[in-house]
């Protein structure tokens, strides 16, 4: 149902006796940021171990393909397919040989020239057997002059532009780094071992840590590249940038509620949007009605603030499993249905407040307003914790296109009639950003407004 | 997690040209009343066509699983294995053929002389290939004087005692049938098909007419028989009791929050309970958090009434997938930790008052207290929204052993300090049935008082 | 590709500490007797233990399966279904709960009087959940007047009417019985084991034992029942038959070449019949080619008998899995193609003999026959070491039906000229018996001339 | 049990309707090639769609999968892993984009520079993502100086040294090879479409032609470049040897029977040799018994050549899943008997010849002749169809170390003792080659008598 998708997570720890399980589970914490295909690569200093498959982290894993996975270290990572072709080739982590050694690479983002420096590395006789950004980084490492694999990598990371938060892996270090704009989250923690000492773990989000049992401690820096090895850390500044580009939409629906992105609550984070929501556009209604799960903590955040009574008139299936034979085209917005049934008694001659996330292509939300109806609501406002979704991400994110923006065809009123709401209200950028505390210096809401804060390559669109 | 579990839901449709899957969507409405096997019985006035298996209903049931479920009337059935062996012999409905012709037959509950008819029966030789009451059912029709159907059919329902909800089917015919105390919640309902015409539908409970576009009409009444066919609908009273027993448990955990049992909406009757517990016992925080899902609405009660503020302070991962592979020991908590999120930000240095459904064993609220301590809460006030439970159920419900119940082992006091709460509180079964507006006289609260409304045969102690 | 299938395998094993591992493998041994499902009850004086599914003894049984498959005796079940539906409540053994305790069955044979007893059985209040003979069989026993359960087995030996080759479990015993015209194999083993001692071991064919490392002693005689206990062996005669039919189709098709059945060599009676096939109509041709894998020892025999060279001018592909996509309808004789390859550098400008097993339906003979000759055969001479099948099984063989069978429609040019063969020559019922050694009076060859030995109920056909 | 494994097969179609179905079964064919992984890319002259997977083909591919299999072009593998692991980044065909546009390549055989070849490709910035050489020919290719794809192709197979028949799809052509030695087969047919054209068809063996209805034409010679496009064909001589080296064991062992390899009929080859081994060292003896099914074909001729009497005193089980439940250690050889059964009726105090096809560990020898001593045979005379292995291949077949072949560690009384023969006998390479009427110039017996045919780099061993 979702209108966006993020395409990644990634994950890697240091130092853990059960590194592969650890990162099994830092994965499976992650599963709502990939769910096409997953991997994990350990490594016990001479040689590196690969288990990857298609499908959720709990189906791919079984108690037999940790038998494999030796080694004190591992990265791993969850992807979504980005085009048609959900090709096991383009599962991550991905290894490759090279002249400095083995390396192997898990990656959330997109680079923005991709498409160049693919064509270039084509011209130069780089063999490209798979669609990723990836491949492009491990040719690029592979054909730098220099001939350490560290000079090599900070010399790459200064000619890639766009969204990157990597974790590598290669014999006998752990290495993570994000892009001087910060798109993605990235965040380090520590995990306590049973034996006194402890495990560097890294993960997109803290909700990881948690799983673990492992401490989360800070976000790896815009521009940070952090080395970890027996030796210890060191960390290096390999590029700076005044404009921060944290992707808001991680706060609005990607990250799960309970993790720290960008150092901030992503449940907070919602709430505080949902009273900027009802600050903004106050409408007075017998009740606040949320579209759950997503829109639970907005609809919370706007009946605090507007003291509406909040209450569950969508209750949401949570037992849908992952196959489903579709029935008869005779049960009306039965996509729907499956998931959220409105309750009449609640509902029956009410003016209702209907709060959602975000708005992207306007389907779910004009079927779910039907079924408010159908149940007897008198008014149906439709409030979205969100400016509406206009224009494609570049940066990491599976966006519909343009055309199937819905806010990106019609306007306010437009879309309004067409989801069939008495009254369509949504936060306006700024509102939002100053919902959570921040100027548009350090955030990326291109696909509400299209202020790219990178170049945008004609190779690209 | 849950400590009781229902043990199973019933469908049945006539009069649909696509009965069997209208019976697939109704089973999925109800997997949570029971997820270890489940089948379906279509006929075609010729013949019986069956598909049964061990799994979830969106496992069991392929695309291709249809295809030969012919037919325009189905009986359909969810089950949990009440004992050790999955036998899939136990899997339901179980169809027979009798002198009268070919019969299958769902049943939810559980008999309560079933050792004594069973073991009758096995004395006049009757074969029993499985360990469940309804194949107990099948003999005593078979073996009734009676030459009609039906006449057996009315002949054995006032020979069986205990709690049973039925749907069954013949060759021409739909029949239900709910014993005359009402243990199990059982409804009718009406869909309107496209060429104008109607099929009845009855399911345990309403949430599967919402999924398939049917209206809900009633229950089916306490000692009601409603035999449905070509000639339309008779409804018998096969039996009467003053004293009626529905399952008050349906209300506070079994069934799902949007459905109608007992002409009651599950969703408010927890919202009223949750108001109840806070006004018998009321408890002054800065928080009140509910143990999510089952405790959101008792909680949203609980906050409504008091004026505390409602709070997610413990996130759910709803990503959880059937399998999954055991940590190392190190990680404590996990089976918790693996579902529930406490939020550090939420709870640091707060006094909250935890609201959960119910109390079993007290093995989960133990470690979730102690996850929302290690999170910084300050006092942590356990609250549960129904009385403790102490006894077990005879009527058709999985209950733990006697010892494995913490109330039945343990005092108020004793289980405040074993779970670590600052206090513990719960509503006694007079507030109970007080805040769902009703009496003793109506309802069986036998798991919490040990007051059976039936007799209990040695047999099955 | 065969037209005639045998529809089960038993086995039985008494006194073996891995009691349910062995008749994993004996039933394995005997998967060609039955593919559809399979089925294994343990017994460890207490409790049965039972693991059944559809599909093959290797797919349905992993190693976790035998973790619950306890004690010391057990019974197992190969079965193909007779009808349409492949209803797992027919996959055997049986079990059932009597007055005298619980009983389990696995059956080999049909019975002829099945269907009245069923009629009478449903008429006294018996039900049937399934459509096979063994669960008539379990009412019978049920019904019996007499309180011990081998005296109600006695009893109903002597009522039931047809083949059958039983093995029982009992809380305590081992049970084997076969009827008294010997249809169906059934023979005795005895496997020593490590501590000294040794177990019983029942199978339906002796390639079992070989499997297991156990020694093959003799038959279970028609008529006979035999109980094995803690106490030792009892042997009974329940009855007796002047008239023995042994099926014959046994030594021609069903059983393993490396099996003794009927105390013969079946690959020593294929032999026999080749040369008997060239002795009652003499062929002279450059080539003896069989059809693979089931004509090689007719073939051979025929080699040695007529002094032609033996060729394998037709190459079976072992590589065959269960599934396989068809190709498009431009591939002619895929189906045959698949499994059968014939050799150009062989047939080529030569007269062939071509020896298979049996004919039933023709149409992979036809087929074979194709394309022998556009490998460039230039006689092609269709040899079969049987006679014709002309007629429909009631002894637990699955028969096309009587259309079906070529040799019922058409007389032998006819088929000649159907299948597209130079000359078409088979044993006749007389040479066929002689060649084996016996007479009319111990064999049942009625699928080939319709003298069935027993009585055939109307009800039945 | 065999003791070597060829590790590949190949598959390729141009102009066919069905291109990806036909691959299918043109892989299905060649199963024995390798079972491990497999997998097809089709090409509609705009893109590759690919579809790749571990295990056999029939599980590999479903109907679904040929949905998005489009065009009339596809290139196929089948493959066994070589090493430990079985990633799934080795299935081939591998694909890549190169400058020249995409192209993918399957390649059955062995490079013996591709170390060295690695190495430099590495230093030069050149990333390997498997293990397998078929990378290593997609590097060079990207980095050959020349502007054009077959230039560039060309350029390549002169530099690369060993075994290689491969077939390319590029987007408009399909492509064969093969090295001036010819190695491994490699053949091309003809196969009638019902438009009334034709299409192209190149396989490892011409067994995959048989199935789907093409036509043997020719091999692709040693040291052939083969390009078919909308044009027609052209053929190239790239490379030439005087010194021929086609593998022996495809006669031996690897190739089906019912092949064509190196223009000879296995299955003949396999007579001629056993016709050998008796004129070489003659004995006497009752019976002649193939091993099965390997030793058949042999043994045939053997005993065509002796007038010693053939005889299936072994028989083979083909009902053989592919997955196992170990018994108990009490049952000893059961790793053979499950395949294998000897007959003691035709054993029993006989004196037999018992033949198969070659002697590589030596275990399974021994245990077959254990078995078929305990069945009861006076002598049991050993004998190989071929010379016994003694060293490792170089070129495309998985060996076992050195240490585990039998003949490279004793002496061929040693082994007679070993294997508890009465007496072993086998071809010497001269004998062999005299047989299938070869010369040692055109022919490659390395794992027999270690004369390789190539140069073998230290790098390698």
């Amino acid at each position: 149902m979702a209108g966006l998708r993020e395409e990644c997570g990634v994950f890697a720890v240091w130092n853990d006796p059960e590194a592969a399980k650890i990162t099994y589970l830092g994965l499976y914490a992650q599963q709502h940021r990939g769910q096409e295909s997953c991997g994990i690569i350990s490594c016990d200093e001479e040689k590196f171990y690969e288990h990857k498959g298609l499908g959720l982290v709990g189906d791919v894993f079984k108690e037999e393909s940790f038998k494999k996975l030796y080694g004190h270290s591992a990265i791993g990572h969850v992807r979504y397919s980005t085009t048609g072709q959900n090709h096991l080739s383009n599962a991550q982590p991905l290894q490759a040989l090279l002249k400095t050694g083995p390396v192997a690479i898990a990656h959330n983002g997109n680079l923005v020239n991709a498409a160049q420096l693919r064509h270039q590395l084509i011209q130069t006789g780089a063999i490209f057997q798979g669609s990723n950004d990836t491949e492009c980084l491990l040719h690029l490492i592979a054909q730098s002059p220099k001939h350490d694999f560290l000079e090599s990598l900070k010399d790459v990371l200064t000619k890639i532009e766009g969204a990157f938060s990597l974790v590598i892996q290669t014999k006998d270090k752990i290495i993570a780094a994000r892009d001087p704009m910060g798109f993605r989250p990235l965040v380090i923690g520590q995990r306590k071992l049973d034996d006194g000492g402890s495990s560097r773990v890294i993960a997109s989000e803290s909700c990881a840590f948690d799983l673990i049992g492992a401490q989360y401690e800070r976000e790896v820096s815009p521009g940070e590249l952090l080395i970890i090895d027996k030796n210890g850390e060191e960390s290096f500044e390999f590029g700076t940038s005044e404009r921060k580009a944290h992707c808001v939409f991680e706060h609005i629906y990607f990250s799960r509620p309970d993790s720290y992105v960008f150092s901030k609550s992503v449940y907070m984070m919602r709430k505080l949007m949902g009273q900027a929501l009802y600050n903004e556009n106050p409408i007075e209604a017998d009740y606040v009605i949320p579209v759950p799960d997503s829109g639970v903590p907005a609809a919370l955040g706007y009946s605090e603030e507007s003291g509406i009574p909040f209450e569950l008139g969508i209750i949401r299936n949570h037992y849908i499993g992952r196959t489903f034979i579709l029935p008869s085209q005779s049960i009306r917005s039965f996509g729907v249905k499956i998931k959220l049934n409105p309750q009449r008694h609640i509902l029956k001659d009410k003016k209702v407040v209907v709060v959602d996330d975000s708005l992207v292509r306007g389907t779910t939300s004009q079927k779910i307003i039907q079924l408010v109806r159908q149940s007897g609501a008198k008014e149906v406002h439709f409030c979205i914790a969100s400016p509406p979704t206009k224009a494609s991400c570049y940066y990491g994110v599976d966006t519909p296109r343009r055309k199937q923006l819905i806010a990106s065809e019609m306007e306010q009123e437009e879309i309004r009639k067409h989801i069939g709401a008495d009254s369509l209200t949504y936060l306006s950028v700024e509102s939002m950003l100053k919902a959570i505390g921040e100027s548009k210096q350090n955030y990326c809401a291109a696909c509400f407004d299209e202020d790219y804060p990178t170049k945008i390559y004609d190779l690209q669109k």
